[in-house]
């Protein structure tokens, strides 16, 4: 059963509230998961949860993510309604809160696993990030680049929109886009910089294996600069009076075109070969 | 050059501010716009602005908007910070706000406009509704529905999320998902029912002309009622570890695949015809 209820000023709780804010999150290299599906992801990964904090006297629909978290070694302790809010960002928390280590990963292991990797330069929307983050997951491409000068990865709206995808794709983050870029020449693969101008469109361009797509911020689209570091500038075809998508809706169109193709690519083989053996 | 600063009590300020509330949008049947993009927008495609408020002493930026804003005959009124804070939802707004009509239509028009209509349902995100209007714009998919129980489209998150798209696309709202089907079924159209175990795939369900699209509520989506009104589930393949993408980004990647088709469907005749010349 539940530990007793533990104060709000309690040590554990108060270093776990710090880590709202970014400069004790980059101290503690630690950051705040809400909610039953972020945590069961979290444990799922293998990542070793610290303090897991649940509202006291939170009914058996929590039982199961509390019974993992302690099998996994994880603290769990009960706290006061006053605790949880305290330590959640969100207005209807879903009584459950954990603290995790850091996640992201070096950008050679990033550029590495994925199939296609978004470079995200100067996002700005915490929701926007997450967003992505979870549609990188979803589509299959494999990893994630944020710049310096973005969100904070692990700002608790980009945590809470991700919806648990951060323990699932490899996110290299605070990265120079002249580092992701050289990283990504240095495996041989094309580079495209994303702007409503593209010169080619998703549709023609070879989003192929180990190729880049970058992405500029929300207000700005990419620098003159950053646009001049890509072999090509790719754009989604707009067709209505809208000037543009928002970033994580272009960003996940562009996702989805390449898992479209990347999937023909390995059923085209499959066809040939079927149809060879009817002859 | 601008008028006289107008006062926050000035009786039209007064009722353009009790516009943030939606029963006061209901009453007046009127609604905010923020932003230079979003009034050009409006004014742009015809709808009349009754009135205009800018920031007194704004910059040269505001002026080509105000000018455009008093050749429609709409009001145009400075007013102080303090004024312009109070007609605002956004931290930093672009020192331009103003009054437009309700610019929803009937259910009719929306399904005779669309070549793939969207039909969201119990929407509650604003981020997510004002986005979809977006990408249902960029798509060139020509028509949204959203059924009562949603955010208000009128919502000021919604217009701004809208990015001006508001005033380009033929919404209806406060519908029922039994008018929306019937609407499509009444003109011969196919509906699918969006869901993360969809029997097709969005690849190869047919999306083509007059079909139609039930998207559900980003916690529940669609309750088995309205999946069974639908000819066939339908999903978008999901690759990594997600459970699903969000709503705005899984409404977009559909709207899109429908859009990459319509072009293929145009362009192959073409192709056909320029490989014939060549014989």
């Amino acid at each position: 059963m539940d530990e007793a209820v533990a104060s709000p000023r309690n040590r554990r709780i108060a270093r776990a509230v710090a880590l709202v804010r970014r400069k004790d999150r980059e101290e503690q290299r630690r950051f705040l998961v809400e909610g039953v599906r972020g945590v069961r992801d979290a444990l799922e990964s293998g990542v070793a949860l610290g303090d897991v904090f649940h509202l006291a006297g939170s009914g058996a629909d929590l039982e199961p993510v509390l019974r993992a978290a302690r099998a996994s070694g994880a603290r769990v302790t009960a706290v006061s309604p006053e605790a949880l809010r305290r330590l959640t960002a969100t207005v209807a928390p879903q009584g459950i809160v954990a603290v995790a280590p850091f996640v992201d990963v070096p950008l050679a292991d990033v550029v590495a696993a994925a199939s296609l990797l978004a470079i995200l330069v100067e996002v700005r929307d915490p929701g926007n990030l997450g967003t992505i983050v979870r549609a990188v997951d979803a589509s299959g491409a494999g990893g994630l680049a944020v710049t310096e000068a973005s969100v904070d990865l692990y700002n608790p709206k980009v945590v809470r929109a991700a919806a648990g995808s951060l323990f699932h794709v490899p996110v290299a983050h605070q990265v120079t886009v002249e580092d992701a870029v050289a990283a990504v020449r240095g495996r041989g693969g094309r580079v495209f910089a994303a702007a409503a101008d593209g010169r080619l469109s998703i549709y023609e361009a070879d989003l192929g294996p180990g190729a880049a797509v970058l992405f500029g911020n929300e207000a700005r689209g990419l620098s003159a600069a950053n646009r001049a570091m890509a072999d090509a500038t790719v754009r989604v075809p707009i067709r209505g009076a809208a000037e543009s998508l928002n970033l994580a809706a272009a960003t996940t169109v562009v996702l989805f075109e390449a898992a479209r193709r990347r999937e023909s690519a390995a059923a085209a083989p499959r066809r040939t070969a079927q149809r060879r053996s009817l002859h």
